[in-house]
């Protein structure tokens, strides 16, 4: 199952650099297994903001909830999540691809 | 340069099936010729709802508004432009895929 | 999987009774269809309002959507659909029921 | 009477994960109590959020709110209530289940 | 048990006087047998505006629901239910009316 | 003159529970007076938040505000006031009453 | 009293340009009666836009809100009702003017 | 030129009482200094709240903006500007003042 | 002066395509009359959209209202005005033009 | 590529004056080198407020975003982006300046 995320971070104003720099770098290792594991698909960053849209797999809901919920971030996310199915018109993507 | 966008179709209440149908057809032709242009990359619908998320290449703005104001549907569509870059975790990524 | 969905019905303004009642009888032969498969669980009506809150199991988000958009009242409906997990406390209310 | 509740939980972000960590014992110890008497029917923990739906019980709109102003994070806690009635399709559900 | 209702009119603007004439007489005549039943308690106009707040009882959901979907202008109501519990101070309210 | 206010209490977060107590006990002493003088009619809260209807009586507009900007909790408060007329039923509900 | 009001007038869009000046007309007419009365003190219109803002005289809630309900324009009207009371500085800008 | 301004003022909640004070007797003196000079012509309180409407008369942009930059409450104020013209009507205003 | 104008335009949908282009036709023969008289400097397209940013000058707000209020399109037309004062660093952007 | 933001700045309460001084100057020797290197090429400030319209050209999508995030407020910043394309009338403008 495909899921479009749209994700905004907001990092306290209080955190010194290094706490945020900290952050930063587990969320960073972390995500880099989701991706390895297939978990985390794309991911794109929205130019001149702090939020970004990810295409995300996952087998169950419950998955894709112990996933986010894990995110060393997640205290400091507000996530929407967008549950996808394939346009008529994606095979011709992939195809075309 | 790669946009995400979100896209709502409201069909007016008064058209005839055939004429949705006719706007239709013609909306997935187009959109036909787009992905073997390698224009639209992936198209994905929002489950339970008449919009999409959808990955778009384009050179520059000018073709990218060209583009979506040739869409047989434009009249009807409420787009939501997300100009986007790679996020640092791209690489990755496209490795693993 | 479960999802909850939030439902308002906009009925146009120009439908003859009629024509009202004819799309309220299929729709509702529809989802007691939809009940005995098993797909459509539950469903309450918010008190005052055109509003419903239902609640869902699918296997996949494909048969999610191809259920919804099958719905008569489909062109007439917005739709949020909220992907569910059971809360950790689920297991107590389900021994309590 | 029944009623659906969407409740947002922000939990502020100065507490310490001990205090977090008390302040949801406390409130699951409490939760499973309201499941107990049958007040609580239901929870469903809304994916990728700190939000959930839930389906209460109360014979008194009294009862509802103390039962709600009981809850050891209510100080932290946006909720709001839907009142529900059966929708005209509910005993199929029932019998169905 | 009581409930706070903002109510929103929108007749449509294609009805004739006579149509909007006719659909305020039988409201008014309903609203006065449900005045008499004691279910409606109060109701007050908004100044400049076509909304009322009124202030309702009844017994349980399913009647104040029926009540309001019986109302002859509900096709073209916005109904908010805000259910209300006595304030700590109602009291002195009373008894100092 | 009669006005409807929806009122919404947020308690800074920082606040002691002494704090917040001896600051709900000005309050209802307060509002308490303003009960005895005719000021404040009625009160309702609104079940399962902090917030609450409340129906005043003022000789003019600017007795409502001296009212209002003296309450002990005016800083946390956010205040929406409808100004009232008597609908033309009501004379049908206090005869009924 | 006095009351800042915010009008948005919305002509419906198969108003033939004779009906609109006609409503035009008949609204200017009334609204100088107004003036001339002493109800309506000042009205701007804001740049660009089909919005108003106008300040209000009225010794009761009742003669303002017969007083709206009254203008020819009043169904197609959006209107915001704004009660005011004299700026501690208002008697500075009286002398100063 | 005139511009009618909506202003909300939100003094932080860790200031002290006497911090308020001062910070509202060296707004008040600086008002009133507008007032004199013919910059700030009417302000009137929105009744419950802790916002107002004023009239201001400006012979530039740039006035205008250094003015209002000018205001000691200025970082704690959210300002609408509402740029306006005279109503068509504005004249028979004046003549009946 | 200058104004940043935001301009959302919402064709009928029952415009034949004749009425539609005979609407922009004159829009754009207006536009360019604007343009050649100084009052509109600059007119940019948002991708994908119906809108566009604009920038005015104007002389007074008087003239500003009479030439937007003059525009064929005017009735179809949802316009935002922002006045606008140089930045401090607009010399450095007009200097490095 | 041209792109019109709207920038609203939230500087921190608890800053001190010197730290908002430091940042201000350190943002707008910044800025200065955008407009040297041709990427700011205009910046308006929207009167009465702290947000600001700002025309920015950038060659890619990346150089734009990493223009953006090397700004010294970009941790305060809420940037829109919005991609333009020159409008229908952009020649004649040129030719009219």
């Amino acid at each position: 199952m495909l899921f479009m995320l749209h994700i905004d971070l907001t990092v306290p104003h209080h955190f010194t650099p290094e706490q945020t720099n900290d952050l930063r770098q587990r969320e960073n290792a972390h995500a880099l297994e989701l991706i390895q594991q297939g978990t985390l698909l794309r991911i794109w960053r929205v130019v001149g903001t702090h939020s970004n849209y990810s295409l995300w797999s996952a087998s169950t809901l419950e998955v894709l909830h112990a996933t986010l919920a894990g995110l060393p971030m997640f205290p400091y996310l507000k996530i929407q999540v967008n549950p996808l199915i394939d346009h008529p018109l994606a095979t011709a993507c992939t195809s075309a691809a």
